[in-house]
């Protein structure tokens, strides 16, 4: 069965309770549950994790080498700077999609550069929680080799 | 019934032939049957279009402010520069999402920047043909205030 | 009789109803009357123009080297990357003023920088409809040798 | 009585006798008298003004927070470093019009930017001592809430 | 009872031992007596910690949006990168003060810039171990609504 | 009697009345008997100055060499530029501390770089009134080598 | 016979007229029938166009693809920012010269840079007219496989 | 006996595995044993990390400063923005050499700039595993005071 | 009688004083002695001034456009950003020599550029008071067309 | 006769030899002989060199002061910093063409600047040997006034 | 016998005299003996010079291309602009090692770049004379396929 | 005997007839007569020479090292990236004064900055020839201790 894992990076453990009015009221756990249905419907399941950490976070994708057939992070405040995950990113072989809720584009100056991006195999960003589950249905398609 | 515009700027006529090992072989023409069927499946209907003007570009997405309920759009070379193009995408009220077939973060630095994303509702790049249909559905449930 | 070329570019067509509290509620077919007026009073005529296509633009201020004694335009968006626009304006021989309705330089960075202005005899920027009878005035009287 | 503000930054005490091939023959003082015939027919006075120093233009500019129901200003020199001259014109809740003799736009690159714009309410700039009139007409007006 | 977190970064539990032309020779323990017996006069307490961790420092700001009044944090250099720690105090409701013991301002380029200041209350740098208890006093009467 | 100049740059006599949602409502009079105050508790006295013209500003620096034990000064708009007060600190023997009302570090580009902060002892801002106290409690105590 | 598309872009219809000190006496026309002869002499045939309208400009080099051995341009103001012309340059598989009758490069800032020399196979500038006949010369040579 | 750490940052435990054309096919494993051998010969002994966690790296170099005589770190990805682990060596006494395995200078623009090298004694780049085995020799005889 | 003005800028009454080991122990009256020598064996008198004020130092420069055969200034602080000051000797027809007394050029960054030195004649830094008497010999010599 | 010289800057004597995948397999030895044929045909006739010392370079142009009608130089290496080089182009008053055989402008980012072109008659790059060639022919026409 | 070239660059010739604070007291003619046993011992033989030409830099690198095995470098001045060094050290198929004494990267901004890097197979700084002898090993071990 | 070496840099040579409205007619023998007559005066001797090599200006500097009380340099276009140059200037203990016939700050960007100016004792521009003469008068006098 496809395994995908679903890492989030430092904060969202707050997401429905902090700025609100951009990133939404729909908290994390909620999120979990959504992608949880739409990799079932895909056949697939799902790894959902979140770490303030980032040596976690590296140690999660170390991890995702031997045991994920893909791979959909929202790495967070990690996406700006850290080329340490940046380069565990580039280490892996299979589909890696790299998720913003907010359109990042938009906002701030900093938010705009990814350091993850260049090493990623796509993008979505602005979507929302629904960016997570387009996400994970489409890591499921890539990683079984459709289109 | 939901009508969606599916505009697309310069060059992308060519798809399919050229830089096949960038932009893969898939041709617009089946882009245009692949996002007509996932609209047809959300029960919606689009309206597909290229153009290498920009002049052309700007009087279509001024045409969406009166006859479009979403608008998906990859503007391609306008991308980078075209103010233009951003202003006419600015004074739309419905959801536009922005696409990319490739992953533009991994390119050129020129290719990184664009001046239509601050003023999308969201960005999808590098999932290939599958991130138009994807887009398509999106921009159909956003439409509908589903999610 | 004193002719002036009154030439809009991108998006200006929107005028009244895209972002009233930047550009305000007046219409582009009220400024056309307001400019009418104004050069009726100065003993002149104009000739009042928009376009979302920059090769059109072009063509008009290449059409103003033979037929008009002085040129107000308000570029819009290709003000801030249009060199083809600037070399046109540059091949005048005539008086020409640029107009902004709102106040460029206080707005965002990509804004604040005008390709245009350079090779223009003057600008004007931040009054409104009011800036468009202020120049047509303007460029009849530089256009006649007064002052 | 309409009382609009008319003040001059350093070295403007020299017009008509430095670099006329830029600043023209015109002197201050009958840019002055201009402004107060411009004034007069649209039933206004002026209070017009020139210093070198930095401090008592700002004086000046707080003098006109309770004095004055529009300012006129040519910061000159101040335009492009003075941030204190810019908090005060900030501070200002009258129409502000920031003129320049020249296009300064078209001139060296530090000329090109005012830290005074962006706080200005519009900029009329290359009309040479015609600027002052206009803009002191258009002051008349936006400080009578005409247009 | 008021209860203020003191939270420092990395490196700083090497005070008094490292650097001590820059950094003085009282140490972290003696820092924290200080603050303590600052916030007792202001019938205040403190809980004060470090890490050289920056998940961890993260938690504690998490934790922090529970069970603190007020935070002073030396991010020490966290400071100048950590967008992960930027955006948990952007998360706290608390008064936030960030405290550094050197003046940070007068050192190499890179210490100059913050990205914890732009979502702190207040920046206190340069006065030693006495800035941490001016912070002290002044998150106390900040989170009880004096001045 | 320990002595502590309290000097302040441009536009600072608005206080209270300008822009009172960055700067509250206290007026610089307001904050001349606070500090007065503390510095009374402090067996200090105070002389507390305000002027538009950085001429006197600087030489009321230079008077500050013979005639005070510490500086608090907020060099307002001066701070971004000026270095010619930036040099007039640097030639005083006596700790001096920068304040600033408002956080400038998270306001415009412009306001968070300060060229009298390499050559100040210490920096306070964003803590309001409240910073001018603190500020002098401390210059008094550094002035007096306590801590 | 060797097919050489020669394709001019926006504003190059006014050479001769304007600004001669720079561009030279010498009319399109008159350069049209120097590479006729040129190309005449190669036992080749050009197809010599000229255009303002970026989106015109495309279409001619999208149909270079199918019908022309190699390419002549001169892209004028859409050399310095027109990714929309050089992806559509980059799609040619035939050789193509980039032709501009000034030396660009002693010019201004602006004018150095040229986004379509990177996807160019040659570059010739600062020749005037000559420049042309030499490039469709060489260009028919490339075509044809000659050294 | 001379004890020397050996440091390695995140992601090398994947060496020999993750991009073998950079990195060669040699593990982190062999390496440890050569870097034994090495100091064996020398009279040495070394104790030889890896930690994808900046907080554990930064603990290492503070344990590094009582129980070291040198220190050879790969700080890999942390190299390039870590303040925090650059701060952690500048406090530490002993001779520090910074190894890389590739040549750090010839690839992406990123990866040549070390925030670390300006703290360390020495930087070896480029020589692959060899580097280490140098590192870890010349660390010893810095460390014993020859040359 | 040949006539030249030595004019100084902020914060050189300190001389001799401040920083005695950048700008040496020679105060300005001092130097004052010396130029006024080395003037009159040139059959020349000067006319020396110091002030710290910005528009007092202007109304010298307007003064010297009336009075003086030459200038020599040190522009100090206000070298770096004043262009009130730099529009002033830029309207001065006679000789301008402007004098550092350290080589600001091997100081910090901004003291390397001069907003004066453009419109300058020549300019001459690091001599220390030498710098004085062989400015001012120059400007003689300039002003009475030798050389 | 017509007297061309043909300069040719450091490592250009390794052509054919080093990096054939860009430079080709032509060797300076052949070049020159076409050039030679080239001029001869043309009525002309060439002087080749090849030298590493910048020193030499600059000699030989100041040589062809005296002894050239024209000059057709490839710089190498010198192009992109030497502006000795540059200097010496600008001190002849004869034609200047700068040759490169590969497109420099598709190359490294440091390779697309050229010090000497600013200073040169025209500039033909990517063409390869046959630039020389074409060089030649025009510098013999542009030195005899044709065209 | 394998043979290693070791070559120095401008000023290198002052080493032990010229800034021993930061070069030490070591002679290039010790050196040049430390290498000479260094190379013994690894049964290996050095040709070691010295010049403060370019032009002669470049011809022993050329010569270096039919006679060395490998090359060991110290650039000096020309490490941080010579393209041509750069350009001839990259038509070298042998190893090469680029060594600076000391550690150039805690130096000036300028000296922390340099151009030859990115085409050498290795660097070594900030080991002194050690650095040298430690390089010319890693070369004979690299031109014998050792690791 | 005080001995003064003047040293001039490449294209020196022409001086008189390269572009001698900046340069002047004065041909580099009448410098060099000038400079003899100046250092005569002053009891001193001068060693007057010129090289378009830099190696060969570097082994002058060094000469001076042994030979030279005092150095004038004009390093013409070695100024703005020879760090060859600097460096060896660095290295010497006597007064070395830089000069330059123009004013270099009121030319090109690129002509602003001098890598050497920050290793020279001072710098004189825009003196004309009379530079020379200044520079070698003040430098007897520094070598003599007098000053």
């Amino acid at each position: 069965m496809t395994k995908v894992f679903v890492l989030n990076g430092p904060n969202l453990n707050l997401l429905g309770d902090r700025e609100p009015e951009v990133y939404g009221h729909t908290t994390l756990e909620e999120i979990e549950q959504m992608c949880r249905e739409a990799a079932s419907s895909a056949g697939a399941e799902i790894d959902f994790r979140q770490t303030n950490d980032e040596g976690t976070f590296i140690d999660w994708l170390h991890e995702a080498r031997r045991d994920a057939d893909a791979v959909v992070l929202n790495p967070a405040a990690f996406t700006h700077h850290s080329y340490a995950v940046a380069e565990a990113v580039s280490a892996l072989d299979v589909p890696v999609i790299e998720v913003h809720l907010s359109n990042i584009y938009s906002r701030e100056e900093w938010r705009r550069k990814s350091v993850v991006s260049p090493v990623a195999s796509a993008v979505v960003a602005g979507l929302g929680a629904r960016g997570y589950t387009l996400a994970v249905v489409a890591a499921c398609e890539m990683a079984e080799g459709k289109g």
